[in-house]
């Protein structure tokens, strides 16, 4: 057993928030959505069968907690939560907020071309995630 | 509160497969992929935050049972879990067998263009889903 190393290109792909009971959570790099991404720090996981019982309902609860957050912050029209991993294996959990407005809509965001934050955006999207996050851990 | 009524695009979309403790087990209706649909078969849900923490663990844990038995039957490369509602609001959540030489792979395979089930197909992908499903519950 080895332990748990981010996979590369998350950590390239996206920006840190903060870190609950089982789960990195990690914001995509990309304006047209709020959409954050939650990796269990278990080592050698790729999918959710991979995980014990008890770290999936940790995981579950995590997905609802930061959908709540996102919900609150953004007011999105739905919430989309995916485990895709057929590019990067290591398991993660998509959290978007989407909007009947939005790029995308009503497809999926994932293999989309992403739009990266501008430089004075970033603190202002990661700031009031990290809060509420914080206070709920 | 009213009673659950399964949505008439799930519905039309989709073949029963059986009914665990929480959802309503689907499969989609595209030869392309083997697609199970979990439909939490509770009035009024539309995201995984409005299922109790009851609920949520249960559902969970049906989603690792579905998953451990679509890659123990069809051996994809890849498990594909997703909780989209663009279209239809009702609460559902694909597992999808995913495989790098799908026609997909190895973008999402929502939104994309579905391929029914031949006849003479439907019995043989439902029954072992069927079997290893109702031996589980």
């Amino acid at each position: 057993m080895t332990d748990f190393v981010l996979d590369p290109k998350l950590r390239a792909d996206t920006l840190e928030v903060t870190a609950l009971p089982l789960c990195q959570v990690r914001l995509m790099n990309d304006r047209r959505f709020p959409w954050v991404v939650l990796v269990p720090a278990r080592p050698d996981v790729s999918e959710i069968l991979d995980l014990s019982v008890a770290d999936r309902g940790l995981l579950i609860e995590e997905i609802a907690l930061v959908s709540i957050v996102v919900r609150e912050l953004f007011h999105p029209t739905k919430l989309n939560v995916g485990a895709l991993g057929n590019v990067v294996a290591q398991l993660h959990v998509h959290v978007v907020g989407r909007f009947a407005s939005d790029d995308a809509w009503p497809g999926p965001v994932w293999g989309t071309t992403t739009e990266p934050y501008r430089h004075d955006e970033i603190e202002r999207r990661l700031a009031p995630l990290r809060y509420r996050l914080s206070a709920s851990a």
